[in-house]
């Protein structure tokens, strides 16, 4: 199975890829070539050969490729062509956001449930799912198939949580609680850690303005 | 000067090194080894003697890391030693959770401004910042001085909002829309794609659940 030897890089730009296919798609696009798709995602074209050759290319020597093929065979290979159910843990801002990207439904990402702490949420809904207590969420999830658990929490509350929704079965946690969970090697765990992308904005300001006052002395 | 030269791959760590060293220094941890770093971390201590090496060091043979010193060095690397006045342009769920992360006012990113076109939201302070209307937002950006703008609005008015952004003056743009933003070469631009980020976790779900099979076959 190819899965194996994929290096990580290649995993990071395919939902890239599947992105600008889809919106392709959206534009009634039927067939593109890796150059024209070069161009667009601004990567090269050979780039694009070696990434798509991984799983067996799809691309057909003077044809390009088929949009919507190429769409949906990286869908499949992203895990897109099954449903996934998903609970949100914190019913902040961020949960709630989360919470209201239809976007996701329309990927397959279902939201079951979403848990708070504060009294003062329970109940109110959104997008036809009422927000539930945490007191109410081990016998949730032991009572459901939950695939997914997003983390909206604060970080100090973030490993416990995280911990137990492991021992109640939960395989693959999206966490932006900005700490490392530190979980067993079988569970999936990807982290959304907004103050590091906005610290790597920081950094490129300032080596850019440090670039422009060399260059204009 | 070495930003020029320096990796990525490194300044992709460095925030990640920034957290971990602020967390010690919460638990009052006066001195570290690249070692006991690595282990909390999760990278080997010569990939971290490695990274550190790339701006000079930092590290005494027999002593380890001062995790003052390095935090505060660090931070300088990163460009945390100044302020950057941000705004927000999108004032849903998503604009209203990053306007509400005092971790990110702590570090020097102070939110000056928050716009959105639904007349529904004018005046509803955020932490002190009333939301304004985006007929405004021109005339702000002209009469202040703003760093970075963070995009939390459909992708289908990024890329225009971006550009006119650009076009009064606006040199970063910390972009949550899911489309790329084609800016000029000289605008820093830092995404934050959250579906690409699932997808990278139901890639992964998938994979684990294939070599399960495989292993119980």
């Amino acid at each position: 199975m190819y899965e194996k030897e994929i290096s990580l890089a290649v995993i990071k730009r395919l939902p890239r890829y599947y992105r600008y296919l889809g919106e392709l798609l959206e534009n009634d696009v039927v067939r593109i070539s890796s150059k024209e798709l070069s161009e667009k995602m601004q990567v090269t074209a050979s780039q694009i050969r070696q990434d798509l050759n991984n799983f067996g290319g799809f691309g057909q020597q003077g044809y390009g490729y088929n949009v919507e093929y190429l769409f949906t065979e990286i869908g499949k290979i992203l895990g897109l062509d099954r449903k996934y159910n998903v609970i949100i843990i914190g019913a902040g801002n961020l949960g709630q956001a989360l919470a209201n990207y239809t976007d996701f439904e329309r990927r397959g990402f279902l939201i079951k449930g979403i848990f708070d702490v504060n009294p003062r949420l329970e109940g109110i809904s959104i997008r036809g799912n009422e927000i539930r207590m945490m007191e109410t969420l081990e016998d949730f999830v032991k009572n459901n198939s939950v695939h997914i658990a997003a983390l909206t929490i604060p970080k100090a509350k973030a490993p416990q949580v995280a911990a137990d929704l492991v021992s109640w079965g939960v395989k693959a946690i999206w966490n932006f609680a900005p700490t490392d969970l530190n979980l067993p090697k079988d569970i999936m765990v990807e982290n959304v850690h907004l103050a590091e992308s906005l610290m790597r904005l920081s950094y490129n300001l300032k080596a850019r303005e440090e670039q422009e006052r060399e260059e204009n002395q």
